[in-house]
């Protein structure tokens, strides 16, 4: 079956198609057609053009190059953007030729970027292979790259022509990106409210197989919730901050963890310290808060993360793109419900984690 | 005499403001009261930092730092984008702070391109202090860095907050710089038409004598025709073209001179071999082609350009962002009147240009 989401974004609205083999088995004829309309450069990684060597080959249109990226986060960097914007002049790419992305977040943040700036803005199309990339930022049109001080402090918003998404890439993901994958799930869970989580919590034994049928309807789910948040508010104003619920936590331990555990992991941690603050501060009760928790526990521990240390947490959340006025901007549940957004000095933060699960003094 | 435009684009419409000594003597109410809204970057170049040292005092708020580039086409890369970019973010700027950009063409292209990707974007101000950028690159929104492959092929459409200018900047603008922007000017003459080539003809010692009330006037003229092209037609999809006339050849002869010689050097021999093409083309006649270069030759040659091989020319435009289906995009004069394309082979490019002044086999 074949779902659909229409997302509706200032200038450019765009499709995305969700649907069990409409990559790897059988493309849909509205697809080939798209494809059909340009010349493409690939882009993928090295994961992704191990585990599908054929890829090339699915698609009908003329393809021009192929650029293989070192798989990780690393390759989120200026120094990669420049040498793939290098290899898309050399292979003679021009506004009429497009980008494909196939990969996940990382192959989809770092093609964008390039494609939003070759020549001003070149068309393209983007593939997201893990479960993080099709839940989450496929959409939205985010794109970028880190800098040695942040992640993402380099970028675009760019919107693709369309995003076409296959749960049968799933099924090769390895163990810890698919729990990652559900940390991001888990979070829309909390924004989302209790019939989601509860639905979730029902169907947990089937998410966890990465049944198909099951995960293209899941995938739907969180991106109406995310589609419908950024269509209200394309530029991160106002209302689209709540989707960064768990993240200005989850974005410091990255940092100070070098980028060495998954995103999905470190959301994960994110977002237990997040609740933790959100009931300090009496906006959740204890008992919702350790609700909430448990519910965020579903999620394994892939790698354990212990012992991190308070103030250079603080530290490294007051990097964040979203602080104003020297002062971490946060955004948690607050009851009866909904995400509100608060902003705590560095001190206010240290003060208010004291004695936290895997925080050390 | 203040000289004022409002820039009417998508999403964000800005001004102009053009007058004798705004920055450089005294500073208007109204452009105080815009720098004491935020924390500004200043990015400036060498060249301009040594001929005013105390550029930074007559600003009223707060500067937080300061980033002096390197003078030259050079120091538009990615490479030093990217250093920018992590200047930025080691200085801790936000999306509350913004960018001042005070310099020429270089400095404008690569500090609006790093505003505009910085967080995905900070507000800009731009102050555009030789003759080619304030008659030209301040208006229109298109910022960028060199590839290797050519000129200006990574970048973005990023609107500044506001551009001031100043002509008494010009005042001690060296003798290549200011006859480069005269053909910028010069360009203005042909795509506006008989009446302004007229008007520049009559002023034309006036001019050359950098007389700042006039030259405030001139700036206006010059940016009035582009700023009306340009909120017709924001992304260069169809009307925005002319303004590139002159700019195939030109560009081209850049790059084969490796950057060696000014923008408006490089202009100046497109716009000759442009106007031999339209008239071999038959668009315009030989009298008129004539008339039109004797114009164009008011400008004197600084660097003299000889012997361009004519294969080496036409790959060199074949990198062209304007090209489509492998032809190189040309915008010509076409009597009775007006600026139109035409798309033309490499091979046709060389064989109309056979026997062309400065041009060799």
């Amino acid at each position: 079956m074949l779902e659909t989401i229409k997302v509706e974004t200032g200038e450019t609205p765009y499709p995305i198609l969700i649907g069990e083999g409409i990559l790897l088995k059988h493309m849909l004829p509205e697809m080939q057609e798209m494809v059909m309309r340009r010349r493409w450069l690939l882009i993928t990684d090295e994961k992704v053009a191990a585990l599908y060597p054929n890829l090339l080959n699915v698609f009908p249109g003329e393809m021009i190059s192929q650029v293989v990226l070192p798989s990780g986060e690393n390759t989120k960097s200026m120094e990669q953007a420049t040498a793939v914007l290098e290899n898309m002049a050399e292979a003679g790419i021009t506004r009429l030729d497009g980008v494909l992305a196939v990969g996940g977040g990382v192959v989809g943040d770092l093609a964008g970027f390039c494609a939003s700036i070759y020549m001003r803005g070149v068309p393209w199309l983007q593939i997201p292979t893990t479960l993080l990339s099709q839940v989450d930022s496929s959409v939205g049109g985010k794109t970028g790259v880190n800098l040695k001080k942040g992640k993402n402090m380099a970028g675009s918003f760019y919107q693709p022509q369309a995003v076409w998404i296959d749960p049968l890439f799933l099924k090769t993901l390895p163990e810890e990106d698919f729990w990652g994958g559900c940390s991001e799930v888990v979070k829309y869970g909390i924004i989302e409210g209790a019939y989601m989580r509860q639905w979730l919590t029902d169907h947990w034994s089937e998410i966890t197989s990465r049944d198909p049928a099951l995960m293209a309807g899941l995938i739907k789910r969180c991106l109406e919730c995310k589609a419908a948040v950024v269509a209200a508010d394309e530029r991160e104003a106002g209302l689209r901050k709540i989707l960064n619920f768990g993240h200005t936590a989850g974005h410091a331990i990255e940092k100070m963890l070098e980028y060495k555990i998954t995103h999905g992991e470190a959301l994960r941690q994110g977002m237990l310290l997040e609740l933790e603050l959100a009931c300090r501060l009496h906006w959740v009760s204890r008992d919702h808060c350790d609700q909430l928790k448990a519910f965020v526990k579903k999620i394994p521990v892939t790698t354990a993360i212990r012992n991190l240390n308070r103030s250079e947490l603080a530290a490294a959340m007051a990097a964040d793109k979203k602080n104003r006025d020297q002062r971490i901007s946060f955004l948690l549940p607050r009851e009866p419900g909904g995400i509100e957004e608060i902003l705590l000095s560095p001190d206010e933060v240290i003060r208010l984690l004291a004695h936290s699960e895997n925080l050390s003094d």
